[in-house]
């Protein structure tokens, strides 16, 4: 085992970036990819298989699991978010860089894509039996549209300043759980565990909110499928459908995040904050006080 | 990030609330909140939907991950009861002060009226887009009717005794679970997951007692959105349908508070209690018999 | 609180029992209580609501997790067996004494009993609405039969040898998950978490062995609730239908409990305890040898 | 219980296998036996119910937790792969020796065959209940086939080249995970919890991936019941049929394994490896010029 631990290490060294930023782009991209492919994946199966093997819920489990396991797989790296609502959140506390938004946002976006071009090689099949009656042609809008798998589209009863709202709310509901779940004086999971719960949040999100235009509530996840289904044989119609649409799940989701966190730090976080520094202080006086006596007690030594 | 730090932290003292009620109010508000939004809006989206994006089993799985993360979010300022029946136990076995009684019930009700709002803005379109056919009304009653999301009605098999006797026990198996969980005395669970586990405990009541009444088990969950209702388009009628029915899931549940708190008590709470005693006597005991030893060297010491 | 905590102190003395095994016997029969109860409520409100409320999904869930919750609630007092097999295995294995046996199968059967009562009473309505066009009968068989709610009764397809067969794997496979899970020299779960991971077993045993005659694998949970029927409306038919089928989910499990002790001691539990036992003995060693050192280190000391 | 205790100890000393390798092939065969039961009896729940006791979600659940309780029977002596892609892929990384592989390949096999044959006869009442119309046959394709209970087939839709990538992506989406979660320098989970989350990934494929042909991403899980059915009626067929398929779900998976372990090590693996060198680096070096200073210490000292 000698020599195979030797080059594994050599390999180690040799594919090792130095830059740490990237390194956290490159897992956070692995983490999005993992989401959307398996999410996506689930609405694939869903979809194709005319319900056989999937229903509504099946895809909520899904992609509520795979953002389990898309932070568990990149969480020591860079965080874990997978979402570019979750790095602005995270901006707007001061808990990240700003700079790192940027870069998030795009690799974010990059995983995201290439997760669907995955589940669009894995279901090809598949995809063009269920086409079949209307060959050659991969569809957005109809009975057989198959963009739906990929990016979210509105329901037909939803308006655009519906639509709007709903994936505001969507974001700020995801917002204030994680923050609760991350907050370090708010601390109530046990470490590690904090992927399963945030999984669960986006589990219960798309069992209450995914009715209306399925519950992207992240920039990242919609927008990168998005593109792939306009190269992949969509046709530019993925953008301009609905009156363009697709800006929503990408500028609401940011309206979403500054709400959550406003709720959440005027209703939890602000007083949690408060107290520890409150608690802080009062530690912090009573060794001063301490000290006083020491200083004290030294002079009466020195008095002595 | 000085700056942003410097203005977030100058934000956080102008926002903190010194009362420590009023601190622990807001918080029950918010949990509450996200309990009702979370699990009404799982209920509209079954109902709206017209079961594609939805089943029964949904509404339990949102209601149980809905509890759990209503706790997660204020569990470490408030407690996280979000149920007026839960308070009501814990000031019974007097590990809460009465005073907040009145209190936490009163926000856990604000918080379940702001919950089933958003759920009424976020599914407005659907609302009416269901409603359709008998345009211009939101029905409490008949097969268009949509009152049965925010608030719970009994099923058409039920009679009162026996809705009052559904809720009592429903409440009282809640309770049973919950004082297990939180029971000093007899602590199974690794801190920080109490929150995973009366989730559980909300979705298995759902899978088993939902049927008759929609399982409220709770005042607040139930009063907040019937309140709601009422302004927002279904008239009076919320109350009055149904020989007011509504009083029953606001009284029934504290009757099932004592009955919980009685069971668990007699069955296993008064002993792991007393076990506890017991050896906190025998070691204070043991203590008192090696002072007397103690004592006695000393005499001999001094005797010496 | 002073007054209400010296009530509830006097209280506590007051109800405190003496004897341990009592003490033990009545957490069981809560234990099973709250895992019949929940489990055969699920069936219930699959049966009564007509597949509207639930599904045979449902009813896994309710098993698997109301098994984790009967767990929690008397675990800490009688190690949370809620099924004679579980106790017989222990026993069989040293590791609880055999007179436990006989008291802790009593109460378990009593916990169901009650626990099928309550159902009963939530149901009543709903039972009556149900058997609706058959008035004033409880049907133990046919298309309205409701005795399957509370006890097990075998599939149409399934013989009297292969419904034992069944039993026996059932429960076998129960006991070799549930021994992995508490073998001392096996441990593998954090403590606290043995509860969830048991209900995890229930539930998938319930989703890939409950189609022959619904997995009851426990023969106080079958005992007790069909007593209840029996007494409660559906007649002494409940024991005689199908060539006594009932006597099947009483002893089928014992056996099983032996096959999969064996099982699992002779594939994994022997080996473990025996690396156990050997690492302990090569300490014991080192510690002699080291003693050998020192002795005749003192030797040459005394020599010197 | 002193005589009982004494017998279990001689039977524990007489059974006990000196052979490290033979018992962790014995565990790792009675946990895929458990993985294989429990996944192909909820296969063969929903498919002999004709959908009434089952759908393709609790296959799906059934998959990933028995795969957790397989892991958590057998993992603290073998390791719990259950799976020889998993084998591989810890042998690629060096973390085990590869004359480990042909012997776990060979007993996760026999593992599968058993746990398919307990199945089979767990159901034998109902497989010929099942197969009614067409007496004393059991078949491998059409309407009433069930040899697609056991091992795995492809869907209509599928090419083999589109199942060879499917699966081939499958297996790579599960060692991903599966290498975040073990890898020991990106320790996310709390110890004792990985067989949770391997569970929750293998739910998940299933979820996303189960459509084209099954998702059995385990040569030894398609194996072991292929080789069964192959002997206990279905007849050679089962090898033959479209285009020797069941060489597909054997080789891809290894391919998929090689896959998964590049994107891993590429994008996650080798990066935090590499911190985890750097830090321990930059503690020697500090060890180092520590020492200097001690040494330079002890030079003035010895100059002086």
């Amino acid at each position: 085992m000698g020599r195979h631990q030797y080059y594994l290490d050599k390999l180690s060294r040799s594919f090792q970036i130095r830059n740490k930023l990237l390194r956290q782009a490159l897992a956070e991209c692995l983490g999005t990819l993992i989401l959307v492919m398996f999410g996506c994946g689930a609405v694939a199966q869903l979809v194709l298989s005319d319900g056989t093997h999937g229903m509504f819920l099946t895809v909520n489990f899904a992609f509520g699991f795979a953002a389990m396991l898309g932070i568990l797989v990149c969480g020591q790296v860079s965080g874990g978010h997978l979402n570019p609502a979750v790095t602005f959140a995270l901006c707007l506390l001061g808990r990240e860089k700003w700079r790192k938004f940027p870069v998030y946002f795009l690799f974010q976006t990059i995983g995201a894509f290439l997760g669907s071009a995955i589940i669009f090689g894995l279901y090809y099949d598949a995809l063009w039996d269920f086409a079949g009656k209307v060959p050659d042609e991969l569809l957005v809008e109809g009975e057989k549209a198959t963009a739906g798998i990929f990016a979210t589209y509105p329901g037909k009863h939803l308006t655009i300043v519906n639509g709007f709202f709903d994936q505001t709310i969507g974001t700020a509901a995801l917002i204030v759980c994680i923050l609760a779940i991350v907050d370090p004086h708010n601390n109530p999971i046990p470490q590690g565990l904090e992927a399963f719960t945030v999984g669960f949040a986006v589990l219960v999100i798309g069992l209450s909110m995914g009715f209306n235009s399925g519950y992207a509530v992240n920039p990242a996840r919609d927008l990168g499928p998005r593109l792939f289904t306009a190269i992949a044989g969509w046709g530019p119609e993925v953008f301009t459908v609905r009156q363009c649409w697709f800006l929503v799940p990408i500028f609401a989701p940011f309206l979403g995040t500054i709400v959550g966190v406003m709720v959440y730090q005027l209703m939890v976080g602000f007083h949690v904050e408060g107290e520890a520094r409150d608690r802080a202080a009062a530690i912090e006086e009573e060794s001063v006080k301490l000290n006083d006596v020491t200083t004290k007690d030294d002079k009466n030594g020195t008095n002595a």
